[in-house]
């Protein structure tokens, strides 16, 4: 029901989806019954593989999570994640409120083992393949140990997403000499230095590696992720913009453009970003859609939804979890990297 | 002498740019004489609107800033940045090490009036014309008074730079409602919205308003500068590099890249992003272009140097920083605004 669209993007997406998905591969929707069950009533062969479980309310767009908390119970967003508590949904997907859906999902799935907050993530397209990038605005405030538990949880879910059986992980940072990051990024990048954790650490990288594909994982503060993702996405949209005015400008640019046609549109399509960002972390798999996601953004984020709930990444997050407080007993070294030697001035 | 290539690129750019710029414009060129003259023996009437000072010594690009400061005295960099504060030149321009750069001017020309510190600015396309945005990356930890002087800063380098009589200013935070930015960026915005500093401000604005154009002049902490700004470029030439492998994929899209050769070709120029950062806040107008600049990128980073020194944003930020400590005296009043009342998880 949430989203700028409600159950006439989800609707058709989920039929869109279960195309391309396995026959085992079935939905349960929350929500609207009678609107949704429009929105099926012209596919026969997605509705068999649908159940609706009607719900009477919502949450809207822009209710206050702590709102949201306390009236929530019985709303169609509310009805989704405790259906991944009750073992009747391997995972829960919602185009609403994001707020809301990250603070109803922390009260009804609990965090995994000692994490202490979920952290959103995103991925990138890099040249190599995609860049998994976290968190991009669930924890504004982050200290050392946060950033930790984000490459723990970061590269788990890399693995488990994309098939890579050993991750790489880094830390943003930025690259003038004379400032080298503030205490909490060369706090843990002490850390995972010390290799106490089971983690491929490279070290720091700057902003543009985000794109460039030389790490797996990049680990940042929910401020700085959410502000370098959004963007990159404007970017993204202003360049895609820019392109159709330059190859509509005349006659021969406009020939041009027909002729490259196929070949533009692999590029947009490559350039999209990811429709989905999970929220990690958690006692179960809880993915955001995009607000304003389209019918066929909502389907790849429906099989987004249905790949991570086949892969094993909960369980990854919370065997490298067990060496966390391990590795923060340490007491506090030498600053002997060079990342503490960088002069402020 | 600075950046990857030093007067190999300099000297040419310094010729090119000059063939646009108005006859009065001469330039000082501090380095290496016998280089720097071999470069200009075929330029006669470049040649002759240039002056060579000769400096023994160059600040290598891997010193840092503390060393750069003991042993400056004498190198290219250092002589550049004193013919500022002699009034031998309007402006200095160096493509060598930021951290030295940023020190040694401070040192040499001090800050304007009761600012604390200088901020890197840098100006980025949109659909409307440019963002100015800053600091992007001088100072990692800033407090709101910091931020408060960025937009001063910020507001007063975009009139002068951009011909814009009254720009408007927005503060970079992130967008879910759950959490609205940190501590310093709240109180930043109560101080800007009391309206004591004769600033248009329009409130907080996210990551992807950089490149929307809604805002004249975008400020943000170093750090997160720094992080967008890089993420930014690195988009920005992965998207280049796709297209281009796009349109050469096959021989119709070759054809139709050919066809639409001069509409590719402005849309490049028009994504290149501005080629020199300006250090705000000194007595004295100082850039930092691109350590990789080219012949190209160094000549028009010459060309803004000009325009600043042609303007009078200098007297602009002075003018504003009177009216600040007046803004901040303000006793902390209770959180009136929007800002101050996102719900904190």
């Amino acid at each position: 029901m949430g989203g700028d669209h409600g159950p006439s993007v989800v609707v058709p997406a989920v039929v869109r989806a279960l195309r391309d998905l396995p026959e085992e591969v079935r939905i349960l929707l929350h929500g609207d019954e009678t609107a949704i069950a429009a929105g099926l009533a012209k596919h026969p062969r997605a509705a068999a593989r649908v159940e609706i479980r009607h719900a009477e309310r919502v949450i809207s767009m822009d209710e206050k999570p702590a709102q949201a908390l306390r009236r929530g119970k019985g709303t169609s967003m509310w009805n989704a994640v405790e259906s991944v508590r009750e073992g009747q949904a391997a995972a829960a997907l919602s185009a609403g409120n994001t707020g809301a859906l990250w603070t109803i999902s922390r009260l009804i799935l609990r965090m995994t083992g000692e994490l202490e907050r979920p952290a959103l993530v995103t991925s990138i397209p890099t040249p190599r393949g995609v860049t998994t990038l976290l968190d991009v605005g669930a924890n504004i405030d982050c200290d050392a140990e946060r950033l930790v538990e984000f490459a723990i949880m970061g590269e788990a879910f890399h693995r488990a997403a994309h098939s890579v059986s050993r991750p790489t992980v880094g830390l943003l940072n930025v690259g003038s000499e004379e400032m080298k990051g503030h205490e909490e990024v060369r706090e843990a990048n002490r850390i995972l230095r010390e290799g106490k954790i089971d983690l491929d650490y490279r070290g720091f990288v700057e902003g543009d590696d985000i794109t460039r594909g030389g790490v797996d994982v990049i680990v940042t503060d929910g401020f700085t992720g959410n502000v370098a993702l959004k963007a990159m996405e404007g970017v993204g949209r202003f360049v895609l913009n820019e392109l159709r005015g330059a190859l509509t400008s005349g006659p021969l640019a406009s020939l041009g453009a027909l002729l490259a046609r196929p070949a533009l549109q692999r590029f947009g399509e490559r350039m999209t970003p990811t429709p989905a960002a999970p929220i990690l972390g958690l006692n179960g798999i809880v993915l955001k859609a995009h607000g304003g996601a389209s019918e066929r953004d909502f389907a790849k984020a429906i099989r987004l939804a249905v790949d991570l709930a086949r892969s094993d990444f909960s369980a990854e997050i919370e065997r490298n979890m067990r060496r966390l407080p391990d590795a923060l007993a340490e007491p506090l070294a030498e600053p002997a990297d060079e990342a503490a030697q960088g002069v402020r001035e």
